[in-house]
């Protein structure tokens, strides 16, 4: 007998805090990459996966791989991972989620046709080491790693106490010069990511899940407004006056209200300071952090022009300059569109309604194993929209429908085998292209 | 011969120079209430003061006093003074210019008539030991000791080492016991302070003096905007988004225009916060110091009250809440008019032109002296609006015409006994009421 959906939602949930307590920090959950909270996660996550029959390695990124054979030994492969680090003082939910999901997916896969021979395709689950970019403030380097991206830049850079990334995998007891065999090779054919949606909109919608179509492309951008300190009695108003944070305010203003007549922009300016250390002192210097998402690359890179043109003449009105530092301009990442469709098709057929098609706000690890296979995501409603933060939660309701999911996309891809060659036809076809180019 | 007014002008900036090496931390000047180096300025003034016929003593509070007799010894008495404390890192002119050049003015007496008769009233020259508000966090120390209101409460203040006011008046070598021997006697009829402007008015008017007409009235106040912190990326926007930040932008242009509208206000939001400590993280709580400033009360408040209107508007419109706590509510002061047309009456003799009618943003010594005699101010030019800085200066040739004002006013008094009448006759009518009530 199947085990009710429900039961086994439950059950992913409480694998999830489960595992939420190895953590590096007592008391709250942080992992960084390669923490010796890790090994913990590892073992916990190895034990379930052998005993619904993969078997299962550490790369030398230390990314957690786990393979379901096929029915025949060079069969194409299915992905399906998220991350297994997190932030400082996290939720149970992000990154990790997405991997015990894949593992209730084989069990229920198993517990479905327990006679049944194995699938046309291969199934390796990947649980990433490093999606966040705590310890080194760059992240994907789990990601980039299978897609043979983990550079030596990337290499040699040292975490707070000094500690590179070669350090951080040796003193793991991986190897970086097994790196190269932690690659994927050409047998994958598509990359399955569940993660939980991080904003409010599924929610607002009453919506349990949604299908990610892109990855918002991003600029980040440091906007400084220099005037002139002055005191604040003694200056009167108009022309000898410079205050650089008047300027950044009516910049501000613009900046929300031109997001807000763009649709799908959204743009930020969150962190600031203020030279002006007291109340009667005009600022001199104003400090804004703005940061600018879009699906679309033109229209974001149109939005981030008229912000620093309009900047540029809010400063000038009042006598203040203004220049800007680019720190990110990272584009769009749209997602496979044949496998994105089949996701979406089960997901309705597992609700029962079309799921909301949504773009992703926060990188993902699909977005660099997207560079070498077609990606997809599965976004689970977030309540409150809360996320990198404890008091992070999924439903088991959407968590049971998203199981769901998973199980009408394996057999859509087992049993409609047009669906399948439209989707790992692609790949082959790319990759001879590739050799041939 | 009388010394040519500019040599005279030199030397008073020479003297500030020289009185601005009494400092606590060595390279740069820092003087606060009674800190050591006070007894080193003492000395110099003391000096000073004595060659030019003058009897000193330092009163309970540390105001250095020098008395020059009249011809008679009840006779009225007008009080010429400034500050002797700086704030940290300060420049050479800020308050000390108005003692150095009350002493000057008493040369510039002797030597234009050195076989004269004393005058027909005694001068005060007032050194006052604080006015900045920098040990204490509380201003005027000095000046409040002159009109009885160095209360046990100020007494009590502690500065960060934990040392009270008392105590700092005892370690300097003074008595708190005879605090009351330090008010003003009834013979006092009319303070006048000779005061840097802090602005950049009179630069930009190409005006050397103005004569000020009121000191502002101020508000000062704290909002605090309260929305939710959340992802820049995953939170869309409109109605999802409760951004503090976004919030206060809208009321700070606001603030401004309003006050750009209207004439002589001044509104400044110089000092703020934002809860977001990264660029990618909407803000959840943004604070704001807001300075407001008129001469007329009742617009300021109106202004006030528009200011708190117009934040609550525009935080409800975005979800967001505001709260505002008043830590400065302080009426305007009006300078005597009498006094302040005799003032700018010889102002307008020694420049050939009228002086500039002026309100003064900042607060000074002569808004308390004003509570128990007329009051008037003389504004010297700021160059560049340069104060509170170490670059602050003076121009020798404002000095100049500042001394001729000086002794162009105190001329009149001793020459146009209806002038003498009009300001002294209405205090000695004031007191006899006083007594009466």
């Amino acid at each position: 007998m199947i085990a009710p959906p429900t039961t086994r939602a439950e059950q992913i949930i409480a694998r999830c805090r489960e595992l939420a307590l190895a953590t590096d920090v007592p008391g709250e959950t942080t992992r960084t990459f390669l923490a010796p909270s890790m090994h913990q996660v590892h073992a916990l996550l190895t034990g379930w996966m052998r005993a619904a029959g993969m078997t299962v390695r550490v790369d030398a990124a230390g990314n957690l791989r786990a393979l379901l054979p096929a029915a025949t030994p060079n069969a194409p492969r299915l992905l399906i991972g998220s991350h297994l680090d997190t932030i400082a003082n996290a939720g149970a939910f992000d990154g990790i989620l997405g991997v015990v999901l894949g593992v209730a997916l084989i069990e229920a896969l198993a517990e479905e046709s327990p006679t049944r021979a194995p699938l046309p395709f291969a199934i390796e689950l990947i649980g990433f080491s490093e999606e966040e970019g705590v310890r080194f403030a760059k992240p994907f380097l789990g990601s980039l790693a299978l897609v043979g991206q983990l550079d030596a830049t990337t290499l040699a850079l040292t975490d707070p106490s000094g500690i590179t990334v070669a350090d951080a995998i040796r003193n793991f007891g991986l190897d970086p010069a097994q790196l190269p065999a932690a690659v994927l090779d050409d047998s994958a054919f598509a990359y399955l990511e569940f993660h939980i949606e991080q904003g409010p909109v599924l929610e607002s919608e009453d919506c349990p899940l949604g299908v990610v179509e892109a990855i918002v492309g991003q600029t980040r951008m440091q906007l400084v407004f220099t005037g002139q300190a002055n005191h604040a009695g003694t200056t009167p108003m108009g022309r000898l006056r410079h205050d650089a944070l008047a300027a950044a305010a009516q910049w501000i203003v613009e900046v929300e209200r031109y997001a807000l007549a763009c649709p799908g922009l959204v743009a930020t300016v969150g962190k600031v300071e203020s030279s002006s250390g007291a109340g009667n002192v005009i600022a001199g210097r104003f400090t804004a952090n703005l940061d600018v998402r879009h699906a679309n690359d033109a229209t974001r890179h149109a939005a981030v022009q008229h912000f620093l043109d309009y900047a540029a003449s809010a400063a000038s009105s009042r006598g203040v300059t203004v220049a800007h530092t680019k720190s990110i301009d990272q584009p769009a990442v749209p997602m496979g569109s044949a496998l994105t469709a089949a996701l979406a098709g089960a997901a309705a057929r597992a609700m029962g309604r079309a799921p909301r098609r949504i773009a992703s706000g926060a990188g993902h690890d699909a977005m660099i194993v997207v560079r070498r296979v077609p990606a997809a995501i599965l976004f689970l409603r977030s309540p409150g929209g809360l996320s990198h933060h404890p008091g992070e939660t999924v439903l088991a309701g959407d968590v049971a429908l998203a199981l769901q999911s998973g199980m009408e996309f394996l057999r859509g891809l087992r049993d409609d085998r047009a669906t399948f060659e439209r989707i790992a036809g692609a790949v082959a076809r790319r990759k001879r292209e590739d050799i041939h180019e």
